[in-house]
């Protein structure tokens, strides 16, 4: 299935011809990648990729979650298993199983990526099926061995301009400094993602915040605690990081008095109850906003997944499994103690993103279309899909305008869906505005500007890239 | 108004011209009714239908419900009375008041079912209206004395292969043994549907278990109750059921120890409480599951209706008179217990629906594209129609896939529409995919595969039919 | 950017034809208004407007919201603060900021309104920005000195045949009574608006309820509270009221024995917890519904805003400045009480909105269509927008009809853009028809009607106008 030319553009003439005049204007735009989970050492250690499920199949919890659900045993692809437990090793069966599987990906995101990158970075044109799985494995596998498929040369490729990658708070960026250190002028910067010191829910907490605060070289209290913070956010944005990252189950916040939020932190330190690992987390969004206030970090949270909702798996396979199922979302009560405090303040930039769609309309776009210090993420995970993409348009514009959204964000730990991730929102994107344009709610000149904007400015003015 | 053939597919020339290809592949498939409310005295007895009224208007909660709405009496509408009090039994002048009052029903899928019936039954092209209502009345009415028009020579007609009925735990199934020793080729199968066992706020429960027990010829204690179940179930499959199906006011689902099971058990046995009505439903969820492993059983959950909302007319005219109304409802942590229990096993096929379209997207599409046990049921009761199917296909593809959903299911009452929702959910499904194909996120050749599989190999399938 | 005829058209020229052809039959049809906020001294005194910026910036809280998001401050725009400091007084100075921000309007209903204000009333056809802002301020400022440009001129210009205000109920409605004594013939009614003596939770509530009943002349308890209602609600009829409206913070209603509700009443009057303030305005919604049935008055209920979420901005600039955020918002609980009581009495008309579309096709459509009592207001504020009323229709249709629904009600303060706002609900009215009649599930002959019903009709009989 060769990539057509105007695939995902108005199917009406006139306004498929208005969203090939916008995408023109932005399509060969550089990639600005403010948020996702791509591995630093790729871009430090520049070594091929191994084989093509390996690249394609095992790391990609999209994949492997459709073939989950259809009775595929994640064994049998590959992904290993906990307790060390022997999985599938041989990529080409790992690869066939996919093959095979490959028409339940019909209607998804996941195979017009995949399709994007078989065309774009591996010129096949084929769809991939059981008769021509072993003939795509070999020329994929072949294609990998050359320079020209490293990561770094791909960076050049995809043009990406910059990207972030998300770090745990003790992380020391050692692939960062690598990378800065190699004098390759590709720019990786990494993102403060705290979560794992934050939420006292996790049975790793107390040792977490045992070693951040020993790595900081502060104490074990919470002014202490606070300050390691402000340390490991300076050793951050030091190696250029522009952003923080807050991966909550919902989006409380809370903003305590300095004496029981100290309380608070001395009781979740000898283990929490839920309500107090919850508020505690509450507590930290707001004084992460105090400090981004402070340093000029952009905050970003992303709230409501239930994390692994499947014990079973999580026990064999462990986390990212395809097993974080969205719940509704609240921001309206929940954000109100951080913006009473800081919503008025334009020093603060707070990204809110959503996998509850009911919130688009009715809360994120009223909060955003106020609130100074607020901007809407684009449409995530799930949603980061084409009629995710057009709903999120269609329920925020009218109430936010498009100027307090902040372009797009890939938000992938798989590589070479990059560009096609890229290509997908811009094309949504022109054919909402061409559409805009046909039913005369926007002239042309405007949209060509707004296309610029979404693809490329607003990311990289909102992130401060 | 002629049946057009192009109604509901896209407007775009190219997308329809598509949507026309599709369609034409599956327009005259078998129908598969997998889960339905027809009553199954019609096959065994096959006696002819009284009066277009009767027909039409009486038995359909979606056609007085509307009209009820606009302030016409249901005893107007020949809606009988619980106290036996005179009603309107002059089927004519129910007729004129529903010919009347069509106009009511613009844009609403009663209407095109209602028109479908008319041409495709009766040969009728006209509009309902005021002046014609006589004439149509005569019309249907002398129709309906041919032999033709028979239940068992319409479920030809209508190219049904297998319907199912839905019947309480405690029914004998006597039309079904009447219609397997009649003969005949056609296939009614029944429905395992215990809700009036399993849910304990219902005023007749008790009496209701105690029955259920000495029917199934075994204890009234949980093991023995749970045995009924067991002993109902085998009865159910001897005649060529295949399913469960049960009706919630939520999804919740409960894993209790059997000690507390049979505990909580025989506290409902002695009356209720809300909270341990609800358990105790929640908990016989998971029993049903577990059954379901055992026997083959294909699972239903239909939650979150508010049944009997309105209680003056719930006394005057009993159950199903359209005020069930539905409400928020979620399935991540109610569904949790019964899915730690037997999501990943592949031997169970739990299929969800729901009321609130909110969970599409957030909940059900998320969940049934990871675990292996869930599967998606089709738009229901207020959203089968075209703009809820279409919704459906939209909020739950690009996630959970097509192939995680089960096809259609008319889930009615009103044996004349059968053919008209199957034809609009082919048209809707046809409408969607080719769209998909119009902007090159699909294939025709995948499309037409698809389209044959949502109108008849997935139902089928899923089914076990 | 002059308005083009087929503006909110459909893409696909057939449907568009249609369209065209619907709109033909209603773009002239005079306006019905009855819920709105405009000012009803502009009629009583008929006086000039003043600057440009004090029409179209300062009042419209649509319009600062959005350049507030931004960073613009209220006091640059010349927003009023409640201490009396100074703001910026200069029109043209607020004008030339409102224009270098205009692009932040890009896809909003606010643009295309202003323009459709621009181009209709002022004759201006240009896109308003930096380069033009002092021109078009003097064109508009010129303009406005026109004896064409009073407030009753324009009325007449607008089309409009009748206009409701809304009026607090302790309101002396001096102004209506000006108009009436006036001779003049525009139709200038007032609605019921009791919230300030309904909800507890206000500060001022106690002095509002003294003055309440001593302006009503009745006793301060509870039957006399009760009194003052009628007493008032009666005092408004006379002055032409077909309505009252309630402002709640969320639906829920209570049907409390007399005594329960006389003690809640004591008790709120020495001050009410949250709950009790939450259980009077909720038992308020039930009693103003018994009045209804007395005196005919239509009753609209406006729920789910939670009003003043920024408390700094409160503070400085009082209610109504764009800080206003819906919420996720109930009604199938919420309203029993009431519909217990009243809901099949076809003596009731009970309007409900909502700021929460996902209650569109769970709640309020299955809700109103079953109900005789209720019917469903447009979309309602930052729905009020043509994807918003798109997804009423999609969201409403299916299961209450076209016949549940109220017509079109422009809520708003800003008198300029009425015509606008109707002229888009017209259009996307028109346009949703189109596409019905397109892909055949309507006639076009009907089509037309029911266009004229929700232009005009439904509206005028629905509110007694």
């Amino acid at each position: 299935m060769a990539l057509h030319p105007d695939r995902l553009f108005p199917i009406e003439p006139d306004a498929r011809g208005i969203a090939r005049r916008l995408f023109s204007a932005v399509e060969r735009l550089p990639i600005i990648a403010p948020h996702g989970h791509t591995d630093p050492l790729w871009y430090a250690n520049d070594e091929a990729f191994p084989d093509p499920a390996s690249l394609f199949v095992k790391p990609d919890h999209y994949i492997f979650r459709m073939l989950y659900s259809q009775g595929v045993r994640l064994e049998d692809l590959g992904v290993p298993r906990q307790d060390g437990g022997p999985v599938e090793a041989d990529g080409r069966k790992i690869w066939r199983l996919f093959a095979k599987n490959f028409y339940l990906f019909r209607g998804t995101p996941s195979r017009l990526w995949f399709e994007h990158a078989l065309e774009t970075v591996f010129g096949i044109e084929e769809r991939l099926g059981e008769k021509n799985a072993d003939a795509l494995y070999d020329r994929i596998a072949e294609r990998l061995t050359e320079p020209s498929m490293r990561p770094r040369a791909l960076y050049k490729q995809f043009g990406i301009e910059v990207i972030s990658t998300t770090d745990a708070a003790t992380d020391q960026l050692a692939a960062h400094d690598a990378i800065l250190k190699s004098g390759w002028d590709g720019r990786v910067i990494p993102a403060y993602r705290p979560d794992a010191v934050v939420d006292a829910s996790r049975t790793d907490f107390i040792t977490n915040v045992e070693d951040f605060v020993a790595l900081a070289g502060t104490k074990l209290d919470y002014e202490g605690y606070l300050e390691a913070h402000r340390v490991r956010r300076a050793y951050f944005k030091r190696r250029g990081a522009t952003s923080s990252d807050h991966g909550h189950p919902n989006a409380r916040t809370a903003d305590l008095p300095v004496s029981a939020a100290s309380a608070l932190f001395e009781r979740v330190l000898k283990g929490a109850s839920p309500e107090d690992a919850d508020l505690f987390r509450a507590q930290m969004l707001t004084e992460m906003a105090r400090m981004s206030i402070e340093d000029g970090l952009v905050m970003q949270i992303h709230p409501g997944s239930y994390r692994n909702h499947n014990p079973a798996l999580f026990e064999r396979f462990g986390t990212d499994k395809g097993a974080d199922i969205p719940r509704s979302t609240g921001y309206v009560e929940e954000l109100k103690p951080l913006l009473d405090a800081f919503g008025n303040d334009p020093r603060l930039t707070l990204v809110l993103f959503t996998l509850d769609e009911t919130s688009y309309s009715r809360e994120l776009a009223p909060l955003a279309g106020h609130y100074p210090a607020l901007r809407l993420g684009p449409a995530w995970w799930f949603h980061d899909s084409p009629e995710g993409m057009r709903r999120f348009r269609e329920l925020t514009t009218e109430t936010a305008g498009f100027y307090n959204t902040v372009g797009f964000n890939d938000d992938t730990r798989a590589y070479m869906s990059i560009p096609a991730r890229h290509d997908m929102a811009r094309r949504v994107d022109c054919a909402y505005l061409a559409r805009l344009v046909a039913d005369h709610r926007l002239e042309e000149d405007e949209a060509v500007e707004i296309a610029h904007d979404l693809a490329y400015r607003l990311a990289k003015q909102t992130y401060k890239l």
